[in-house]
């Protein structure tokens, strides 16, 4: 268990949250550069919830590399949970702005025919941002499974 | 562990999983009787989310029936494993159905004002149905966080 792939205070770890951290970066930096985005809510949304997770991977990579640094265990029960916590916090966060603006993006482009005509949205940047959006939420799902693991075997 | 409240073949875990089956049949029954529902696909999605909730949570509840009736034990390892998964999954999708149908609903009755005036769509029915998808998946998430709480003490 001491081993598994994606621990805190590992470089998998740290390869973990900065995978996060980049892959969010994308999503707010596609989206803010998309003119007329603040018109809609759940864009808006999806800027908030992945600057939480940009934040939240951002301080605990630093935390990796410290604990690479300084050879620092990070396994203890009590910053395990308030990983466990944060880690599922942010992930369901990232899923529901994720699939909110992937709901907003298929009703431009399919149900309504928006990103072509009179209105002609930038629907490639929604999908792209989307689609990072996505990534972040498997990447953090992905990290708030080990935590949960690690930490039910260290009770 | 044997005692925690919710697991499979017990009186709390048939409740959990009857709440489950009648918010996801109430959210399927609101969405499908608003008039041009099938426009959206987002809408669409819910309903097969839901469906898809509805038919697991029903298999689940009449397997919890049979084992309070025969007295049977149902926490071995193979069946939690699958509960596991299958709750897992019927869990992400349920959050990305509620979630990319928040973010319409949210878009039609704020951004656009689609609920008044000359479109004036049943906003009221699409939040109805929304509440009730996030419900079922809250309780579809306290399932699963049990079902692999009990999985992770029995290995």
């Amino acid at each position: 268990m001491k081993e598994l792939i994606g621990r805190p205070g590992s470089v998998s770890g740290l390869l973990l949250r900065i995978g996060q951290f980049s892959c969010a970066s994308i999503a707010i930096s596609v989206m803010v550069t998309t003119a007329g985005f603040a018109t809609f809510t759940a864009f808006c949304y999806l800027i908030a919830s992945m600057g939480l997770q940009l934040l939240w991977s951002l301080g605990l990579a630093c935390l990796d590399i410290y604990a690479l640094w300084k050879k620092r265990d990070l396994q203890n029960p009590i910053l395990v949970s308030l990983f466990v916590v944060g880690d599922w916090v942010t992930a369901t966060l990232s899923l529901a702005a994720a699939s909110s603006c992937a709901g907003l993006t298929v009703l431009f482009s399919r149900d309504l025919h928006f990103c072509t005509g009179e209105y002609h949205l930038p629907c490639i940047n929604y999908k792209f941002a989307v689609a990072f959006a996505f990534v972040t939420w498997g990447l953090t799902a992905i990290s708030s499974h080990v935590m949960f693991w690690i930490l039910l075997a260290s009770v």
